[in-house]
């Protein structure tokens, strides 16, 4: 069994932001010459996300309104953990729905993934270096 | 390291259906002859989504009525997403919710279940075919 | 390869709370004396999670809230799964969104985490002995 780790910074100016990292898993996945196996792809952060869906940009206005209905990031005092001096309680919520990680199948040492399918980092609380973790096992 | 790969075509003719394909699984399962690893089930869609939940009938009508309480259906028209021409946005939405994938250990060569754990199909854009990917990796 | 297994049991006197299981996964992992692969922990039981965030009484409060204005526990009534004679329907949904587990890799013998990260096995129907799985792969 082969195993691969990389890491990808991120350091999003705005609060809330979706990026496509698929070229990125991609390109780690040719440097670990894995050809069958599983790579993880997870948030380092436990305010941001990855996660796989479409690459359209009405469909990210409307993740993050949707988001920001279920989980308001204000008033920031609705929340408990802004107690602690934070202001990202919201952060936190979002990414449950979201969630923290995506597993993909490698055959034939390519992601296996369906017509549409795209991975993203959702960040919920922008503003600060934050990381991403690729890790491959396989063969 | 073992793998294996299968994948399942449905063509739901509903809008919505929760398909339980814990046999389908379980055959993949004994045609890979692995005993000891992991499997990853996903949705190659991403206006569908495979979870883990019971399998009782009243409870998955209580899905669907919440799913499309979180994320109705219509309007369509309060959807970026749509502007596409797709009506389908609320189905990238409901996906999230109940994830697209699940990951399963397998000890002597069975699904390590507790219980009551059964895996679903969630569709929420039917009238297509669309696939499920059965990856397995072990030995 | 390798693999582990382990079983965590519970038995949360309350309906619904939040425990930090990290110490016990990191037992697990040096155990098992896998050095690089991945770990799966999984909730067995399908009103349970196991999910990643921060360690924050007042976020695990918000997170509770959260929830339960989602998928409130009463009226017990307007759940079709509560015919049948249970009254944890809202369990069912509020599993859903927190997720029923999480896959970490393992790197030089360590659970691969960012700063904040840590496991939690949250209960969404207590008062009963449950299970959580852990299953480790890899070398």
């Amino acid at each position: 069994m082969k195993s691969y780790r990389k890491e990808l910074w991120f350091d999003v100016p705005s609060r809330r932001a979706f990026l496509n990292i698929t070229p990125e898993v991609e390109a780690a996945l040719r440097d670990s010459s894995i050809m069958e196996g599983m790579v993880l792809v997870n948030a380092m952060h436990i305010s941001a996300s990855v996660f796989i869906n479409d690459d359209e940009r009405g469909l990210h206005h409307d993740f993050d309104a949707w988001l920001e209905k279920l989980a308001p990031h204000a008033p920031i005092s609705q929340y408990h953990h802004n107690r602690t001096g934070e202001d990202n309680a919201d952060a936190h919520l979002k990414r449950q729905v979201m969630g923290r990680e995506v597993v993909v199948a490698i055959t034939d040492g390519k992601l296996d993934f369906g017509p549409w399918e795209q991975i993203f980092y959702g960040e919920f609380d922008g503003g600060r270096r934050k990381r991403v973790l690729i890790k491959i096992i396989g063969e």
